[in-house]
């Protein structure tokens, strides 16, 4: 298939606004035929997809278990309807726009000049990932605490200066058991330092519950709410992004909702058949049901994108991570295989010799951004020209007759055969990153609806908590070594 | 079977030394019985597993399509048996203690203080896990550069003093793409800056071709030899440590090294069926293609073993991600599952939703270091009280009739029946550190006898890099977006 002349421009898509396209999609290594791609469109109009998709964005209630909305596309509109999503984003703004312009002073009359994010999984990832990919080095320093080992703490806090420091506590119930615990040893700091009355000046909230981040003694004015329909791992778009907002600024901030708000046009408008984010749920259903893939690898070429595989994982691990679909019944095929990834080059010297030549075939997406911006552009085109030969590797394989006078031939052989897709950026900015992760979302969402499954909620995770909670059916920890 | 009193007693082991236990492995929570683990020790007896561990401590030629012994364990002996190893293990030390001592003056005489590691797989990942894992506040800065984007050497360098700065290239062959490319781009850098001799004093060179740094223009007293019979992976005992001598001395390197050295006595002395590793790769064969576990979690409850899932990815999948057995039969069963993990906390916000709830079974190993040193000793004693909340429900699981009346309960009911291990460090030091990298290379060492693979050769990750140099047969980068 990947010898004929026309598939590359059948089997690409791009998008963008106005003819210019930011966000590019070459699926021609994916095993499929042109009539893969139609039944698998019927398929997903069998499924009532359109359907499902007009009843996300008019804010239905999507979310069936806790009947709640899912208002993460809400959250990015120009002008979010919520009116807590609409008042809150002004307010983040203007509060980042103070921050940064040093105008927030701490308790001792200093202005804040640094951030350390106090939250987990949804209120962690997402601000790590931003920051990461698009803080440039003279922006505000932001340290990050999720473990509740005490160790991350205790190496946060050592390079911390109480005097500038911004505590940023990030939970949607603010009853999360590891985040309270940081926030309070962190409390405790702050006023061994600076004294009773600093915490009101250095602690922000982030939370869809006013009454106890007031009770924790969070001052009003920096208390920042999201609404009950944003669930944690859709949170970025939200409040929950304020520790971004701190360090990017409102025009790096504006610019990621622009990007994301543009992809939810697109996903919105689209074609089934044309859809980026409907193939890309297409193939991953058609891969790990049909054609019995394993796992799939998230390789970003690109060290700016070092925490999308771990975002990504939170996102389609915990939304398509179910074995009952939205009606209780048990969900005939998986709902997704296990994901994994790191940056590219990286990758090519560790998990992609199992990807090559393991048993069971494994699937991948490689993602780059094509801008040769930066001091190194020509180890950046080395670096592109490697992806592409390692997406051609798992395509085409080495057969072992290829070699035959070799007596390891059928040791060095790659059976081929493998799908991959490769998804370009033109640049990486914040809006084409905005773009990104809700390329993703739509990509799950769609999934989910394929498969019959609600990505909204996640009872896996509700149960462990309550196993904790229950003090009286602990299991010893090991004894063995002395307690 | 967890209801059985004696079963914790019977399904765990502790190793150490005079009655110090320092490492302890709970397997009750595998799915197996005193007959499983009756016959899976009968079929490593029957695989010849004492015969290869023998042999692999010999020396003998246990890299069947290369024609190498594997010399990892002699790299960490106290006396090594190869010539290279012993030498090169005094030359490091005596470096990093005039490094360490301010006594090695770059070219304008200013003591070198701060390393760049320029590597990537196995000259990268194992000095990575070393310096985040051990590295004191006030331990020499080392940064390290791996990927060949540029943006990861632009984001060091812009935060390098020149004239502090020691760079280490660190490339078995010395002619690995991407660190060649960064260390030229890092000499063009440090020559701008400090003129042309300047080289000669700052850059260091790990290799097992002295010809190559030679020609690269490193110092002979600069340069540091590995043999050809320690693989990439499982080379941190060697002189690719170099850059963890660098920051953590002699000292905790002489502790990692003995505490691999006393796990290798365990894993030579001990019967099969009470030894760690062997227990660790029958429990992996048994799960994944016995019980048909689709994944394998590695979950470090501690900060400080933030990269160890990184490192033991590259460790286990491209040991084991092969499709033909050492003699090129292709394989009746899997080699390795997919293998992914994050440090604990962060993996209940996320992955653990799937690894509780998919359709498919994961596996998982709960990794903590029991000490509650540090500043937060109640925050760490509840973190493992979650640990072994999820260690319990993956057992366990929640069956929907447990919540009948709840409409909601085939949606929360967990399945269960999922096998887990806990791994407890008495306390996480260099040495117990040493012993848990040696834990996992001798359980990649008796997974792969037990199905027939050559676990040191790679030939998935050497056929790429022949695409690469083939510039005819290149995929056009997708030209949509304007070339």
């Amino acid at each position: 298939m990947l010898d004929d002349s026309g598939r590359f421009d059948e089997f690409s898509l791009a998008c963008g606004e106005g003819g210019a396209p930011r966000l590019f999609l070459d699926f021609s290594r994916q095993r499929a035929r042109r009539e893969t791609l139609r039944l698998l469109a019927g398929f997903a109009d069998a499924r009532r997809l359109e359907a499902w998709r007009s009843a996300l964005f008019d804010g239905e209630i999507v979310n069936l278990s806790e009947a709640r909305p899912a208002l993460h596309t809400d959250a990015r509109a120009p002008e979010p309807r919520d009116p807590i999503l609409s008042l809150e984003r002004k307010r983040v703004s203007e509060f980042a726009a103070r921050f940064r312009s040093g105008q927030w002073p701490g308790a001792q009359g200093r202005p804040l000049a640094r951030v350390v994010n106090i939250g987990i999984g949804g209120s962690d990832l997402g601000v790590r990932l931003l920051c990461s990919a698009l803080a440039a080095a003279e922006a505000p320093r932001v340290d990050f605490v999720s473990e509740m080992d005490g160790v991350e703490l205790e190496r946060v806090l050592s390079g911390a200066v109480p005097e500038e420091t911004l505590f940023v506590v990030c939970s949607k119930s603010f009853t999360t058991t590891e985040t309270l615990a940081n926030a309070y040893a962190a409390r405790h700091w702050l006023v061994s330092r600076l004294g009773q009355d600093a915490p009101a000046r250095h602690f922000a909230g982030v939370s869809s519950n006013a009454g106890a981040m007031s009770g924790w003694g969070i001052r009003p004015e920096m208390q920042f709410r999201i609404p009950e329909g944003v669930g944690g791992r859709y949170s970025v778009w939200s409040a929950a992004g304020l520790s971004a907002w701190l360090a990017l600024g409102s025009g790096q901030m504006g610019d990621f909702l622009v990007g994301a708000a543009a992809l939810d046009r697109h996903f919105l408008i689209a074609p089934l058949a044309r859809n980026l984010p409907v193939l890309m749920a297409l193939f991953a259903l058609w891969n790990q049901s049909l054609l019995g893939s394993s796992a799939h690898l998230l390789l970003p070429y690109d060290t700016r994108l070092g925490m999308l595989p771990a975002y990504l994982q939170q996102l389609e691990l915990e939304s398509l991570g179910k074995s009952a679909d939205a009606q209780g019944r048990p969900l005939s095929v998986e709902g997704v295989a296990a994901l994994l990834g790191t940056t590219g080059s990286s990758a090519q010297h560790s998990i992609m010799q199992w990807a090559q030549q393991a048993a069971r075939p494994v699937t991948a997406d490689f993602i780059a951004a094509r801008d040769a911006a930066g001091a190194y552009p020509n180890m950046r085109a080395e670096s592109l020209r490697q992806m592409m030969a390692q997406a051609e590797a798992l395509a085409r394989g080495l057969p072992s007759s290829a070699m035959a006078p070799d007596p390891l031939a059928t040791q060095k052989a790659l059976p081929g055969g493998r799908s991959s897709s490769v998804l370009l950026l033109e640049t990486l900015d914040a809006r084409n990153l905005g773009a990104l992760l809700a390329l993703y979302e739509h990509k799950v969402f769609a999934q989910a609806v394929l498969l019959g499954i609600n990505p909204f909620d996640q009872w896996g995770v509700e149960h462990a908590k309550r196993l904790v909670a229950d003090r009286t059916s602990q299991p010893p920890l090991a004894s063995v070594l002395g307690d």
